[in-house]
């Protein structure tokens, strides 16, 4: 039987809450926090080394069958009184369920990811809501992996992991500090690399081949693409657009590539 | 030269504040709140009927062009100090910029764009950034018009306006407590009714031919069309997925179907 935590400064819990709120704590010690029944299974099916599981009494008894599994599998589990459990809460209508995990092993290397594949690769973008989307959308549409920019959100923040569904899971994903060299050796290695600009002169997406192995390259959600690191792709690509529209959020400008790169 | 607005009680101030605040003022007074130097620029140029400008002194420096133009415009037209401005803003960081404007006369009949039109209906999506973000959408795609229901969420919502960048403004739409009759409509009139769901065994999008004037149906974000809506659609579509995601992100899913619909 799990002990159970009821105060708000007990030591382990306060570490919980300091991974949740801290990149930096997150990165230093390799761990991250993940919340809810649903996303806390993802992490279980897809083998995330889960080292503490915290429940409520309330949550072991509405998600029973979840809540055993991960008691079962987690190194080390509690119950949390629900203040404490507030205290974890990263949502506004917490369920009671939280998983401290080992940072995943997914850092597939570029080169296992790269026959006959479709890559998302990020160069800062900055957004945690609009990268958990993305990489919702990259998983739906079957891309490869994703190559992510040293400056990119970190894909452990909560709302990254809630906006994803889950794809953080399961998607391969490199994160480099030499974004422009891995985009290189991609091209050096036959995958096309597409650089997503907004540009009326740039080639529109749908009258581009894109069978064979390519990578789209997708900027910053305000500023897009640096100069340099476009240019050093074999192509820029753009989205058609009408009215007076200037551009697209970046989520669905990333959907819309990611679709046109992979639909049957 | 505008007065200057220094109290926070000011009736006038607390009358915008309303707007802000409730659908319900909104759509009694038939006025609604818009803030930021940008969008306050796309109701000038969309030709919307601007009642009342409120800029600070700091903004009237810092966007000199603009603030003299919506002042031009402005029926009324007053200066706030900084703590006034503060009550009206709904963003984090504040230009200082808003304009009341009067409710749009876009509410085009459906009968004036139906011939040869690209329509998106939307039943009750209720998250005001994503009814945005489709709508932003929408208007880079083409689409000819929106038919929304009853329960979507308020088009002069600060969220949907802000997340729209403007698109409320040019996009013709028809809001109606009659959307099952509108469909019909439609349908009757040689407009496809394509119902969106989330199932394999409806038709791909990408199977279809969408050359003629079509209607995409979309639901809310949580719980999809009703069956019943669905039911009255001419087909039911789907976007194909792989991988393990279940669904796609309600803004995501609805560029990927208008993209389908209007690209060349």
């Amino acid at each position: 039987m799990p002990l159970t935590i009821t105060s708000r400064d007990n030591e382990r819990l306060k570490h919980a809450v300091r991974l949740l709120g801290s990149a930096k704590a997150r990165r230093e010690e390799g761990l991250f926090v993940i919340e809810g029944a649903r996303l806390c299974m993802d992490a279980l099916q897809s083998g995330a080394d889960i080292r503490e599981v915290y429940a409520t009494e309330a949550a072991a008894k509405r998600y029973e069958n979840e809540v055993q599994a991960l008691f079962a599998a987690g190194k080390e589990c509690f119950f949390l009184s629900p203040s404490a459990a507030a205290r974890l809460a990263d949502t506004k209508q917490p369920q009671g369920i939280f998983c401290v995990c080992a940072a995943l092993d997914k850092q597939a290397r570029l080169y296992t990811i790269k026959k006959e594949c479709k890559i998302l690769a990020l160069e800062e973008m900055q957004d945690p809501s609009n990268l958990g989307a993305v990489l919702r959308s990259a998983e739906a549409f079957g891309m490869t992996g994703v190559l992510l920019s040293e400056g990119c959100c970190d894909l452990y923040n909560p709302k990254v992991l809630r906006a994803s569904m889950g794809a953080v899971f399961r998607l391969p994903f490199v994160r480099t500090p030499d974004f422009e060299g891995a985009l290189l050796e991609l091209s050096a290695n036959g995958v096309q690399t597409l650089a997503a600009v907004v540009d009326a002169e740039a080639q529109a997406i749908t009258k581009l081949d894109l069978k064979g192995p390519a990578a789209v390259v997708i900027g910053n959600e305000g500023n897009g693409l640096r100069p340099q690191t476009a240019a050093l792709c074999d192509k820029r690509v753009t989205i058609p657009m009408k009215g007076r529209a200037e551009s697209l959020n970046a989520s669905v400008a990333s959907a819309i590539l990611m679709w046109e790169m992979t639909k049957e």
